[in-house]
This record gives structure tokens, sequence and C-alpha cells, in this order.
């Protein structure tokens, strides 16, 4: 893609966008160069995450919000490892040269910018068939304090943070087409605002054993941890704040929310953490020898056709 | 996309991609948890870049070849910064879940991981309408080495490597839709597989005052080294070895050569490196005061309509 204005709008835009933030990240070279140079103090995690439009969100979600989620959720993985945000990289394909929708996305990435302290370090603008926001995520974190997938133990104590199925329902507005659409409804917030504590999983991290956050749906992501951990889980959903169907909120994903174990001793710490970081945060099982993710509805085990994960032969 | 035979191959592969050169990247959580985790002893480098089906690349170009030139073209911002390859991470958009097409897209990456010593830190593989190849690349350098693209200097001499136009003869004869194309001819091959030399990148940094790789055309990328830095060049284009009109070899892209300036003293530095790396090199010309690329031939003043790049104030 040539120098259109959208393109020169957006290397622009890129140049200044929460460049107020690159000191604090260690950024000696933002956006307009080959490549951003960094600075390190502290080892570094990454991540990627691809959104596709009527895959990820709905074809019709404005501009803002597409850019707003798109990082959010990429940017989830670092608060699931326990790290602090650095910065971001965006590669976005769009169908047309629309500057005003150009402009609407910009401002949600300026929003999460803000919202977050987070520089953008560089991107790449593409023409495609169809949008495609591809985020490359960033965060500093000591290595003693990475929460991996695979540290959960027998014995550990099972959390999830937030109420589960918020984000399907926020979805099914979304998609209803309606006119009249609250956007700041805490159903369809939940799912274009996904809500990043990274406070919270900074305090965790030192006695969390694992972390994912839930972005394929509880029981499939609690079998991440138990895959990679070799271990099993027994949940009661009954201590799961739930929105909607069992079946739903424990298997869709969108919500975002963080899944983590931790030894016994450290429950007390978990619900100082949560208050202190204005977490909602519930005790709903534990890891067990079984190589089995248990779940028991009103006592007696369910499980459901969509769960995702229910062997570890995959 | 859940766990499909595609994802799941997807998964295991990249964990095992590359994790030879783990060590010598500093990687320690490598793919299949929520980031990878790296320890840097420099300064780092980043970029993205996206390459699309049927824009970047034709949609009847081999998987292989599309994962190998995807993440060459990606990681040519490294050389041209003058950094080590450290780590890449491929997020990938896919028409159709098919195994055949994705072990052969992996067959390319591994080529790649090979070829340059250089793991895949993480991925993400989405369903969309159109293959998209969003390729994030990580470097290493050390700052006072880092070539940026706005330190030119009036009285520099202007170089550039190899020979510009053979790329776009491969991107017409891969379009010619023929039967029999010869990937391995160097019109095709200069397409497929630019040519990435890290070490001529390196060994010009540190007197090289600034550099690009010539991905949007010789003009065009020369002119964003002038804008940068403030300056303007006189280019005798009879000094520059082209394949076909000299239009479009010097405002075609994908040649993905090196553009970049060097005081005249350093002049014999240059030659000598690019003869130790084994890199055809050209001195076309120089950095003037006067805001204006000037392209001569059979020393006239000449302009091209495509040139993309011919004022200041863009």
């Amino acid at each position: 893609m040539k120098d259109t204005d959208e393109f020169s709008f957006l290397k622009e835009t890129f140049k200044s966008l929460g460049n107020q933030y690159f000191d604090s990240s260690g950024i000696i070279v933002g956006p307009g160069d080959d490549a951003g140079l960094v600075k390190n103090t502290q080892e570094t995690i990454y991540s990627v995450d691809t959104s596709v439009a009527g895959v990820h969100f709905p074809e019709n979600l404005p501009p803002e919000h597409i850019a707003y989620r798109s990082v959010s959720t990429a940017a989830s993985d670092i608060v699931a490892c326990g790290g602090i945000l650095k910065w971001i990289l965006v590669a976005l394909t769009i169908e047309n040269s629309d500057l005003a929708w150009m402009r609407n996305f910009v401002k949600g990435l300026k929003k999460f910018s803000d919202d977050y302290a987070c520089p953008v370090l560089g991107g790449d603008l593409s023409k495609g068939k169809q949008q495609n926001v591809a985020v490359t995520v960033c965060g500093a974190i000591d290595q003693e304090n990475f929460m991996s997938r695979d540290g959960a133990k027998i014995g550990d104590q099972v959390f999830v943070t937030g109420t589960l199925g918020l984000a399907k329902q926020g979805l099914t507005i979304l998609k209803s087409n309606s006119k009249e659409i609250d956007l700041s409804s805490k159903y369809v917030s939940k799912f274009i605002n996904p809500n990043l504590n990274f406070k919270f999983g900074q305090a965790i991290s030192s006695y969390a054993t694992s972390c994912i956050d839930v972005s394929d749906g509880f029981i499939s992501d609690l079998g991440h941890i138990c895959q990679a951990s070799r271990v099993g889980a027994s949940i009661d959903s009954d201590l799961i704040p739930i929105y909607g169907e069992l079946e739903d909120a424990l298997t869709w994903g969108d919500d975002y929310e963080l899944c983590f174990t931790a030894p016994s001793k450290a429950q007390s710490d978990v619900f100082n953490a949560a208050k202190e970081c204005g977490v909602q945060v519930s005790q709903v099982g534990e890891i067990t020898e079984k190589l089995e993710l248990e779940i028991l509805h009103n006592s007696r085990l369910v499980s459901f056709s969509k769960s995702g994960y229910n062997h570890f032969d995959e």
C-alpha cells in the first residue's frame, strides 16, 4: 500500500500514539523506522493474537471498539503471566481505504494506550478482503514471577475471577443488529472492553502456581492448565459466578477472566489481593491427581458436549 | 478456532520449531504458554509485517513459499537496522482447515528457522476469508549500532546492494500461471526467497549513517531516508545494477536489497565488508542539501510517474 491518505495518517498517528510512555517502556526508537528499538531491564514476555471481523467480533462493531477489543484480548495474555504491559505492535488489514474508519480505529487504540499507559511501538497497514487485526504485545516480568500453565500441583485450589457468561450475552446483543444497542451495558461492555487487571495478575504472581486467561472457555482453559501440569481438577460449578446457562458460561470464551491455581496456604493472600485490586475472585475447586476434569453441579458430575476438553491425549 | 487437527498440529509444531535455537536467542519459555518468556542481554528491535494473499504474493504460491517469503520480508527490517535475528512470532489466518496446506506452510517456516538459526517464539491461528500472515520479528543490537533512517548527512555516499528489478520479473513469471514455473530461476527465487544478509547489515552498522531495505521501491525507500534525515540525494541511475525497465527497477519493491548511506571515508570499509559477506554493492550517488531526490539517466534528470516520492510535504 503506497502513501495514501490513510497510510500517511496511520504512520503519523503511530509516531505519537502513546509516545509519552516511551521512557517508562524503555523505547529508544519508536514507530517510523525499520524497527523499534527497546532497552530492557527485566525479562520480557510476548504474545500475538489475531482478531478477524465476523469471526472474533461482529462485522458491525464500530472501529473504535474493534481496536480496543483486539488489543485488550491480546494484552490479556500479559495479565495471565503476571507481567507489566510494555508496548504493542498493531498489524491492521482493512478492506477499503476509509479515513473516517481509520480515525475511529485510532481513537480506540488511543483509549487503550491511555487506559494502560501503553505505547504503540509500531505497526503495519495492508489491504485485504476482511478486517484483520494482529496484535503483538510485550510485557516485562522477573523470571521467577512468570505464571505458566504447567505449575499446578495436586491439592492446589482453583480460582476464577469475575462472572462467566457475561461476554456471550454481550455478543448475542451485538449480533442482534438492533439499532439501539447500549454499548455501555454490562454485557456488551464485557465483550468489547474486557477488564485487564494487571495489578491483580502481578499481585498473585508470587504464589499462584499456574494461570491462564479464559479466552476459549473455562473448561477448555482449565484443561490447558491440567494438561500442561499433568494433573486433573475437580470443580464445583455451583461456586462459579455465572450468567445465563451453565454450559454456555463454562464453555464459551470471550470473558477474559483469570483462572489460576494456588496452594491452600495462599488462599488468604489471594482474597486480600482481590480486595486490594477490586477484583471478584471465587475458589471453585481443587487440583487432583486423576487426569480428568470433573465438573460437579448440584453435587452430581456433569459433562458438556461443547466442553472442548475432556481427555489428555489430543 | 478450537482444537481441530490443524490447530493441534500447529500448536505441537510451534513448540519444537527451532527450539534448538532457544538458548542462543535467550528464550526461557517458548510456545504453548500464554506468552513466550525471553532474557535479553542487549537492546532489542521489533517490527511487524503482514503478507496478504493476492496482495503481497500471488494466491497460487505454494504454502511453503508463502511462509518462507512472509517471514523473510518481515525479517528484512532487522537486517536493515544492523541487528541479529532473535525470534519470530507468526499470526496466520487461513480460509480452510487443511492439514496438507498447514504441513507445507510449516515446512517453509522450518526452512527459514534452519537457514537463519531462528526459533519461533509463538503464534496464532485464525480462520478468515483470505490467507494473511502477520509476522513479528525480534532482533538484538547494541544501541550505538542501530541503523536508523534519519542519520544521512550531506556529502554521504549512497549505496545499494544487488540488482534491482529481478523480483518484479519473478512476480511476473509467477503470475503468468504457467504450469511449468521454475521456482529456482533467479527471478522467481529473488521474489520468493529474498536474500537476508545479516552479516553484511551488522558489518556496515558501525559506519553507515542510515539504512533501509528496498521494499517499496528504491526511489520511495531512499525518499524515506531523505525525508527522515531532512536531506536530498543525487543518484546516477546508470550506476545501479538493474534488470528490465529502469522505471520498474527503481519504483517496484519486493527486491529487499539494502539502500544505505555512509561517509566517503568509509567507502573502502563498505566494499571490503561486501567482499567478505559475498554481497554485490554499488555506490550510486550522494546525499545533497537540496531537499529533492534527483535521478540522473545518461546525465539527464529523469522523473517517473510511479516514483511514489518526489516531495517532502506528504
